[in-house]
């Protein structure tokens, strides 16, 4: 497919007509596709998924910033109007970095929404933000929630065992619920004064585990994610933009993956909710 | 550093005193790296782990095939007398292409090995392999065991959550217990005439989990791996081509990695069972 940068960077209903692209580390990014597709039903979308590279949340900055960028690479040349890192690793280490490289292309990233829902959520402004380990190391979510609320009290937990649960579909059950009592179980039993009122779903494969979660942590606290919030952000950035999707007929949907079409329909069918076959998956090398 | 080809692959000492290569998507196989440095103290050892890659398992067969090429290319360029693929699914997928492309270096997998424990252990050949998804999909071992004993009995468990969980370091508690008892509870529940008496740990990552295991099958069967059986092939190997080490002085020791020198230290020193500082692991590019 021949560069359609023209048409990505200029004006006018050529670039609006342009898919949004999403891009993750591997199917997580999903679940934040199915909230772009339910609030902009009409615009047409292309999501990468990296799952020759999957996981991130154990890989070093350095890398994740030069996955995050042959990825946007791929998708600007295929044409996009509008990029969401639906990674909240890769939102954490290369969202500026993109910005800096790739503009005028708009990116958005999931750390900031998901600051945002939970902000809106909490009223002690006391948070618990569930991530991967690079993206607590980076403590994006503490910067983030610490510029909107600066005296919110901030916990991050790094729980990389949800990734990999989540990708096994083991999302209720024993075996989810030992390891979230393993990584929250001090915080259910902490006193009551000091406990959180709003747990932050920092990582897209999560939102699966809501129910072994909520188990632990009991009906006390919020539970939000970036998803629903990412969508209102890029739905607000096409409307500044006047980037909608003016033109008639139904919207356009691709699925690109660099590894393993088979597994990305079984498990991405999960995060999606909606049946796919290898057949809907498009392998490609970045 | 300068190719090798003409000391790998020529006779006499300059061969011999090359370390032998051990590569492996990550950290897993440092204890094979550890079973071959206990077999023969003598010799030194050049580990490569694809941390910028891993999991191996859940890849696609032609995904796992190139990165292996990629990792021998380099280790032959370094120079290496032998290579272990010290990683069961890059063995079950890559073993005959990298022995055909890159001949006459000695090319030694895991699972034949893993196949000779197994079949020794084991009195009445009613065996459980506990693998990874890929090389459970190869039937790697299944076709290894009844390559030696054809009327064995072979069940193979796909079991990609204990590769998280070693890297995790959550090898012992409830948690590692749970997912045992999830993979292998049917087994432990099912007519003492149709138990196994040999359970076979397929992926390096799995030594590791040993205990949990062990808990959830009861005394009975034997667990088996391939580290000791690998290193006492690779000695075998060594010693039919008049390649081992007779130089005097000490061996030396390196370890490469794709990714995260101070992860695979943490991680890595769990494996390899002694302390590792970031600063001992070289991070290569493939």
């Amino acid at each position: 497919m021949p560069p359609t940068t023209a048409a990505a960077h200029g004006p006018g209903p050529a670039r609006a007509s342009l898919p949004i692209g999403v891009f993750d580390s591997g199917v997580g990014g999903l679940t934040v596709l199915r909230a772009i597709r339910a609030r902009l039903p009409h615009e047409s979308t292309l999501y990468l998924g990296d799952t020759a590279r999957v996981p991130y949340g154990t890989k070093s900055p350095a890398s994740v910033l030069r996955y995050a960028e042959q990825a946007t690479d791929h998708l600007i040349r295929r044409g996009v109007k509008l990029l969401v890192v639906a990674c909240n690793t890769a939102s954490a280490l290369s969202i500026g970095p993109l910005r800096a490289r790739f503009a005028p292309l708009p990116v958005i990233g999931v750390v900031e929404p998901g600051a945002d829902a939970a902000v809106a959520a909490s009223r002690l402004q006391r948070h618990v933000v569930l991530a991967t380990e690079s993206t607590v190391r980076q403590h994006a979510y503490a910067r983030a929630i610490h510029a909107r609320v600066p005296h919110a009290d901030v916990t991050e937990v790094a729980c990389s065992l949800f990734v990999a649960l989540a990708e096994e579909g083991w999302t209720e059950g024993p075996v989810a619920e030992a390891v979230a009592r393993q990584y929250l179980g001090g915080l259910a039993a902490s006193p009551a004064a000091g406990r959180p009122d709003s747990i932050v779903l920092g990582c897209t494969h999560f939102p699966l585990l809501h129910g072994a979660i909520r188990s632990v942590v009991g009906e006390g606290p919020s539970i939000v994610d970036s998803a629903t919030t990412t969508a209102a952000v890029v739905a607000a950035e096409l409307d500044r933009l006047g980037l909608g999707r003016t033109m008639e007929g139904r919207p356009g949907h691709a699925l690109l993956a660099t590894d393993g079409a088979e597994r990305f329909a079984a498990v991405g069918s999960r995060f999606l909710a909606e049946p796919l076959a290898a057949s809907d998956i498009e392998v490609v090398d970045l």
